[in-house]
């Protein structure tokens, strides 16, 4: 079954590898890879998806934060030079929510949201671009805003575990294929 | 906030009292609360959650399966004193799905899969059986019957996770409560 094959596989790299592989898991914060390294040998994929959350929600809320403020705003306009530092998974991810092919207006609408949403609570939002679509997005933006900033911090960190767990999916796969 | 101080309350009961306290959030298995018990301090009712689910999916297939033999079948019938023999949360749970109050009909439907699922794989079918009602536990069963044994074993113990989970966010909240 492909899932041994490919966790004996993220087993077997040497820390250096794993961390290297591991580091974009969480957006812009490699120190989830060093923590994941120590907690090997995992049994199966579904063991490193519930290790990361685990290690995420141990997190102070101030690191909490921290990991939030790492992600660049949706859909950020390339006029801001935004687009150019989304990183390769985010870029990807964001493509296939059709987040890089708005309409003028919906992109307006999202750059106006984003912004009223880091000047209430400080960090962007985030959200798993992969298990959602444009209008979805724009729903959930307006919904969160009337969140209390305990609870975003709490929906956003849910957000990057799903994030993680589906790269966490695909690594563990592609590290059996490059063996 | 409730959870934050649910959550102090945990962290504040001795060893001996949060292990009683938590030893049936895994259904006979009081040794997942001993090493809940280790990684105090919780940071939320999410951190416990996700903090067990990473143990379960650190053990042993041999284990996991053990977790899962522990579990007395659904909808046990009184005939065999399986339904004395639950636990009280587990009666709370499958009554509040239906399942203590079933037809004729649904009891011996279910019976019949219960027995042809534990003589496929070795342990009894585990679902949440408060996600669920009488129909959609009897299609699972029918579907499940098809899969691997893997399969099944990866599946019941995300289910196991599932019952922990809520069993985890009401034993949380109610120790704040009786503090």
């Amino acid at each position: 079954m492909s899932d041994r094959a490919g966790v004996a596989a993220v087993n077997q790299l040497t820390a250096e590898e794993f961390v290297l592989t591991f580091s974009r898991v969480v957006e812009s914060y490699p120190a989830a890879a060093a923590q994941l390294c120590q907690l090997r040998p995992f049994r199966s994929t579904q063991h490193i998806v519930d290790s990361l959350a685990g290690f995420l929600e141990s997190l102070a809320p101030a690191d909490q934060e921290e990991v939030l403020r790492l992600h660049t705003d949706l859909a950020g306009s390339p006029a801001d030079g935004d687009e150019g530092r989304l990183t390769a998974e985010s870029a990807r991810e964001q493509r296939a929510a059709g987040l890089l092919s708005l309409s003028a207006r919906d992109r307006q609408e999202l750059t106006q949201l984003n912004h009223r949403y880091k000047m209430k609570f400080g960090f962007p939002f985030v959200i798993c671009a992969r298990e959602n679509k444009v209008a979805t997005i724009l729903e959930g933006l307006k919904t969160r805003l009337g969140n209390t900033r305990r609870d975003e911090l709490e929906a956003g960190i849910a957000e990057v575990k799903k994030i993680s767990a589906l790269r966490i999916r695909e690594l563990t796969q592609s590290t059996q294929d490059n063996l």
